[in-house]
């Protein structure tokens, strides 16, 4: 065998050095424990309960019918004819349609996206935040974290010595660890605090920035409201300041803002960062952001169909004119996710003839969730070495679990962190596969784990019971 | 104003060296004219003619409708009860739903697809090649572009000072050089043969890599076959060398195969580097190599729902752990792209209540296309200063024309290459927009363009009449 063209030793560094915990090692061992059950193998449990990931339709959640039907309507236009599918739905299938090049979605749109599915986002937007929104501002993309790397990759540049880094939070979503360490940025983590249900700290954040400031050039702010995978949702006083915050230390923002309907919590409400920065005036209302929305979360869960957009506001003409040029080379994002945006923010309205199946299945949705966001908090804090901080929103709880010496000892002799020793135990006795905190990011010394809402009730109380039993068992061994 | 965070200055420099030509600044142009056509103004045409990319659906081609009802019913599986949809239909769309979490394609997909598909793909591969495939080489992807970069970036690194360097035919398609610019790689451009109807020429081939072997580590070798932009089709004697070259010199080979499909010139057949390699045997059965296929060309024209594969052999299990670790960032390639390819590797067969429609079409698409070729090589030859090869296969031409010195000399002094030049003429006089042969890259004092070879029939021909009353009267003006 000759030796290979690309191999470990000369292969790109900064992928090796990525990591992506929300699919990595432990789901890859869940995968395989589902094929040895399905190959008939023995195991304490007869099915794999996959709570590591934000995937609703995956746990049972039911797509929304008038999405799909608009969806479908663009794919084959004969079921215009079809007295079985609602006029609203034909008439946004048409609207759609008449918005692409010879009326095929088969046809590449823009890049940025089909014209009159952005401008109803910029009304959707301008709807929602009371403020205008331009359509020219609006870029559609495949799932918001395409949007979130295009943007962060217009930041890269290695020519000055220092990098570029960028401010995340801490515990924070891994798309952002694993895009920063691809595109060889400097990671500049501040950590959430706990005791104040996951909130924002500014002194925790001045300090992230000045201990950062000496060996990067801070670029930007990552926010993340509703957290994930806190579950916090930020008061619009703590956004006031975070938007403070980044004006003086003159930084990019970047809010993730894709579980906006995802509010669960009594008292909690979500503010998206262009409403704050449009309210707070000159010069906040000035400052360089991006937000971010998709189908992936929401009561929509349509994560597998890839639609989402990016509002950019404020950004260099220049600077954007680059950005559409480096996203014209990948041609454009499915036209088919840019037909479920259009459905996400220009729904049935009243007296249209969907409009009442729809509210009904998003609500039902919502409610359940907010029940289940409820029922997992619960459990998590009747077990003794665990606490769980409450779920105001998005799709996930972060509890802390105090792990036994032994433990943590008998995880260092395997060569694992012990959150990950834990979780890989948790699997392989009970088929539950969450994701260690450490995939996250946490304060030393403690360890986590984050799980989704998302199984459906029953099979969540379960899902509960079990964790239970298996963390008691787990404490009495290693006590 | 403040002074904007992220500017021109201080920007990612990679992102602006990168140039995308096939939706360059005359695309830009075009649209803008439609618009002002839209809005009433007075031109010297009535329609503007994107013949710019291949995008077959946004030049009045149809979708083949097997493939728009199996993706219609796995969005919403009610018509599975639809008389008027074919029982073949049904089935493929039941197995893709199967293969899917929560039986929803609104759930996420292994980052490499969906397994059944993955599958279905090695069967097609392993059927059209006569040799093996294995499953677990195929990546899906959301077109055959995302495939490309996704494993070109593997190959980057920036820290011994030599730079990787790619081979790519010169012309190549665009994708191609804004990837190798965007991931600051060294592009090792060779230059195809016009003279030999744009042949692989051996000592170019040659002189390229010993050239470019002082500046930079030759790491890969892109070949396009069936051509982009040239419409040349390789022989397999041409592929064997090829193999040969790349083989002695240590490079991972990169073939872009997304015209399989395309092949029209008698005497003209595909052949798979896969398939070479294999018959070749050792040592070439053991290269690395990635191959790559899209919904986006062929007979199917899907485009917009973003579909492709890619099949990635003999790469050393590491690396290819890294490779499928980082695509795991991006989630999911579109459920709706990886069902259509599902139905481009697994179509209708002989018996089945759909195979007569779908032969129908898919032969009426691929013999018009055909007969299109023809006419655009003919029309072209028969404009005095112009000369064309012949279109074997792919969707384009790549016709030479020769400017007059006052032409070229107009083009300078309005700070354009000369190409461009003509071709803003052409866009702004008859409203056909082509893109310049320096898009694609030509050698030094020689004129090219690409246009596609996609508007029907009667358009097609009515743009060349225009065309060729353009050029004439062009040539006039400068002579």
């Amino acid at each position: 065998m000759d030796q290979r063209v690309v191999t470990l030793d000369n292969m790109n560094p900064h992928v090796i050095k990525m990591e992506y915990a929300v699919r990595g090692p432990l789901v890859i061992r869940a995968t395989q424990l589902e094929k040895e059950l399905q190959a008939g193998a023995q195991k304490p449990f007869s099915v794999v309960t996959k709570a590591n990931i934000g995937d609703a339709h995956a746990m049972g959640q039911k797509p929304i019918t008038f999405i799909r039907q608009v969806v479908s309507i663009c794919l084959t236009p004969t079921l215009l004819d079809d007295p079985s599918f609602p006029d609203d739905a034909k008439q946004r299938a048409r609207e759609v349609m008449a918005g692409c090049k010879g009326s095929s979605l088969g046809s590449y749109s823009d890049s940025a996206g089909i014209e009159s599915i952005r401008r109803h986002v910029a009304s959707y937007i301008q709807a929602r935040d009371g403020h205008p929104s331009s359509w020219e501002n609006i870029i559609l993309c495949s799932g918001a974290s395409e949007g979130i790397r295009g943007i962060m990759k217009l930041m890269v540049r290695h020519d000055n010595g220092n990098k570029p880094g960028v401010m995340i939070p801490i515990p924070q979503y891994p798309l952002y660890s694993a895009s920063i360490a691809e595109f060889d940025l400097h990671q500049i983590g501040y950590y959430l605090d706990e005791s104040t249900n996951w909130g924002l700290d500014l002194s925790e954040m001045e300090r992230a920035y000045e201990e950062a400031k000496a060996v990067c050039t801070p670029k930007a702010l990552v926010v993340i409201n509703p957290g994930n995978p806190t579950g916090n949702v930020l008061s619009r006083e703590n956004i006031e300041a975070v938007i403070k915050f980044a004006h003086e230390r003159n930084l990019f923002l970047f809010a993730d803002e894709v579980y906006q309907d995802n509010v669960y919590a009594d008292g909690c409400k979500f503010h998206s960062f262009k409403k704050v920065t449009s309210e707070m005036g000159a010069p906040y209302n000035q400052m360089e952001l991006a937000s971010f929305m998709s189908c992936s979360k929401g009561y929509m869960g349509e994560c597998g169909l890839r639609g989402g957009y990016a509002e950019v506001t404020n950004m260099d003409p220049e600077v954007k004119t680059m950005y559409l040029k480096s996203i014209s080379a990948k041609l454009c994002p499915t036209t088919l996710g840019q037909a479920v945006m259009a459905c996400v923010v220009n729904p049935p309205r009243e007296g249209e003839p969907s409009y009442e199946q729809f509210l009904t299945e998003k609500k039902g949705v919502l409610s359940s969730l907010a029940q289940r966001a409820k029922m997992v908090v619960e459990a998590f804090n009747s077990v003794p070495g665990m606490s769980c901080n409450i779920v105001q929103g998005a799709m996930y709880a972060f509890p802390q679990i105090m792990l036994p010496e032994k433990a943590i000892a008998a995880a260092r002799k395997a060569g694992q962190e012990p959150d990950v020793f834990y979780a890989f135990q948790l699997l392989e006795n009970t088929g539950i596969c969450i994701v260690p905190g450490s995939g996250f990011g946490q304060r030393p010394g403690t360890y986590h784990f984050r799980t989704t809402i998302l199984p459906q009730p029953e099979m969540l109380k379960t899902m509960l019971e079990k964790f239970r039993e298996f963390h008691t068992k787990f404490v009495e061994q290693y006590q």
